[in-house]
């Protein structure tokens, strides 16, 4: 019996998922709060749903392979059947329609919830992910798209990218629907195949790629080359593909061009190729690409869809929104060198050296806190200064403030910087601005 | 068929959770960085871990009633029983354990985990809620329950709670032990369906609460009188209760004097009814109450545990700290009339009025979100500017930028006051300070 009860259990997570010790935990709140920072400053606001919601939101409309074998579903203990959320979209669509008629448009929100899919681990690939998600609703024009691109963009630059380091790809849904029905005849569930091929192009080899194509679409000789030159169109020569309406093509080409007026001309890319997986993507579609060869990859994906809220109410409303994935801007942010130093150099350490100093270095300690630094105090004064100097350091601390015998009594402390092993001392009525002095700030 | 597909999906939730609309978004986010910023400036540092947890991680600690009843587990695609946490205790040990050797201590982390429950939803009790953790490891002295309470504190100060709205509550589970052991003979098993009653010995009527008594203790006439007694003594009369460790008791003492000379001397209470539910807690245990009548009950509540990582090593570590939920929180600051506005005055709103002068209005706006004002720029160019005006009011904004034909020709915006209905003409080329004068920032 005492053997067993002996046996420990493994400290490792759940598989598939990741445990946010405090330096992953900076590096993640300095993503979001970059990315917060620049979507509140477009009038977004933020909000978020439960965690698990009834299986019958994503029944209805998340895509078959979810559902049947990404979801984590179970029937809770009054026999409910609920699931963990895949994505945030239906929520965000239960929601808006809760409210659809009181809320002042457009609607602006975001969030940034974690995500659970049921997936073989893999590189970038896990089964609990966090996605910031940026959405408006009731603006039906490309003004949408236009803003939502350039704050998209103004995203990766406000982590420090520039111009070179990513692409905007940019289609409409309409273009490739014309070019399905009406130059390659094709009924919806087939342009359904089709697509689903052409989203996966550049993943697989070409002859796996012909393969398919010709499987999909038999007795049709021309249909590969048709293909090809549909996807190798411009803005300006999508016009000479078979039944592309040219009122979307227009619309495109304001798009394009306002996103140039507004300095973003070397980023932009008409791609038509852009299917997204979703399948309630109506109008626009894009992507946010990282163009360093380690990480070649869909940063930020997104579209307009025209009926957000048709599951929950005949009303329709048109948005259009992105989501991008914690571990994507993660790499990209490694593969471009832009992930700062988030140490803990500004916390200012206090040493206990007597368990009768207590009070004293708490009440100091406060006063540190109460003008805006973080201050920690050590709490075993068994320990000897050297070993507490020794932890400090470990824990990535740069500054010491010294409250020994004498210094309490004279009311001058000493101020240890362990990178320069540099020390000042420092009367007590200056404490706060000679630290701020030697902290720089 | 086609009847059956328009049935609409409900818009409410699953059942017990709460979906947060920017409104009640603002609140948490509010909430959270007011605490974030308290913690940290105690040189605490955030962590996080999965949602979800191999059920045997609960098996082991987390008490029986919330395994039977109230986990949300299920078995994975794969076979696998998992859990949604309950509380984060057992996932912190977990990741401390897998590093216990090389972290540096004292270590001290927080997190603000949700937490999953299935209760009957009622007030104050919801299915999933958020709770911060705040906890410190590797000092053994009573100086890191000086530290934790003076932090809990002064989250509530930093909301500008006064101490006239909340009481902290202290004991040790070693006084209750003892008591239980050698004043009243008990047995483990005994003592701990006794400490229950005492748990809910104030949301029972005293009829129930004696009966319950006599029938965990029968045959000890004496007992009901020696609880009675316990419970009333203070830190001074605790002394003559028979078999109370003394060191204890100069523990506790020690405590309380540290916490007064602090300046909590009206905060502080010696309260030897404290049990705090879990099982884990083997020293000091405490509680902070809420002092409103419509709110009376605890805030924070937490304790040491001796051996927080035993499951998984056998090396031990020691530990205090303490858990406060959102929704008591909330409860707490809107009894005290503590919540602010947390309103969207400051943002500025520009209406679109023609369609051309989207990139103007774009690189106004972009100038204005530069300078960290938050600018929303409204896209319906064909709705009227009276609309605009009413939806940005709607929205709860108080001013507005105005650019048309004019005022682009010119180079002189006007901005408007909605709440007090004035205007103001700004040239271009004083944008960025006049707004800012407006607005009073």
């Amino acid at each position: 019996m005492k053997e067993k009860k002996q046996e420990k259990l493994p400290t490792i997570g759940y598989k598939g998922t990741r445990d946010f010790f405090p330096e992953d935990m900076r590096i993640r709140q300095f993503m979001f709060s970059v990315m917060r920072g620049v979507v509140e400053s477009y009038g977004y606001e933020e909000y978020d749903g439960p965690m698990l919601e009834s299986l019958d939101l994503y029944r209805a409309k998340t895509g078959e392979e979810i559902v049947g074998k990404q979801l984590y579903n179970f029937v809770d203990k009054g026999g409910r059947e609920v699931a963990m959320r895949p994505e945030m979209t239906p929520t965000l669509a239960r929601m808006v329609a809760s409210r659809q008629r009181e809320l002042p448009r457009p609607i602006r929100w975001f969030s940034f919830p974690n995500l659970w899919r049921y997936e073989q681990p893999g590189l970038g690939r896990l089964r609990e992910h966090w996605q910031l998600n940026v959405d408006i609703f009731g603006v039906d024009g490309y003004e949408a798209e236009v803003e939502i691109l350039k704050l998209a963009s103004d995203i990766l630059f406000a982590f420090g990218a520039d111009k070179t380091m990513f692409r905007i790809r940019i289609s409409h849904r309409k273009i490739l629907d014309g070019f399905f029905e009406n130059s390659l005849k094709l009924d919806p569930s087939k342009a359904q195949e089709v697509s689903k091929i052409l989203d996966k192009k550049n993943k697989i080899s070409r002859e796996e790629y012909i393969k398919e194509v010709e499987k999909t679409i038999p007795g049709d000789p021309t249909a590969l080359g048709k293909i090809d030159e549909f996807l190798s169109c411009s803005i300006n020569s999508i016009s000479d593909i078979d039944g592309i309406p040219m009122e979307i093509i227009e619309e495109t080409r304001n798009l394009l061009s306002q996103l140039e007026k507004l300095g973003l001309k070397e980023l932009i890319e008409f791609d038509p190729s852009i299917v997204r997986g979703f399948d309630y993507y109506t109008g626009f579609v894009y992507e946010i690409f990282d163009v360093s060869p380690q990480n070649k990859r869909s940063l930020y994906g997104g579209g307009r869809y025209d009926n957000l809220t048709g599951l929950f109410s005949n009303e329709s409303i048109s948005g259009t929104g992105f989501g991008m994935g914690d571990v994507t801007l993660k790499n990209f942010l490694e593969a471009h060198n832009l992930l700062p130093n988030l140490g803990r150099e500004n916390v200012v350490c206090i040493p206990l050296l007597d368990e009768r100093y207590l009070s004293e270095v708490f009440q100091v300690a406060d006063l540190i806190r109460k003008n805006g630094i973080a201050c920690e105090v050590f709490l075993n004064s068994k320990q000897k200064l050297g070993k507490q100097i020794t932890t400090a350091e470990k824990k990535g601390m740069k500054y010491i403030l010294l409250m020994g015998d004498d210094e309490i009594q004279k009311g001058i402390y000493s101020f240890k910087n362990l990178e320069e092993r540099t020390q000042v001392d420092i009367p007590k009525q200056e404490l706060i601005s000679s630290i701020q002095k030697e902290l720089r700030i």
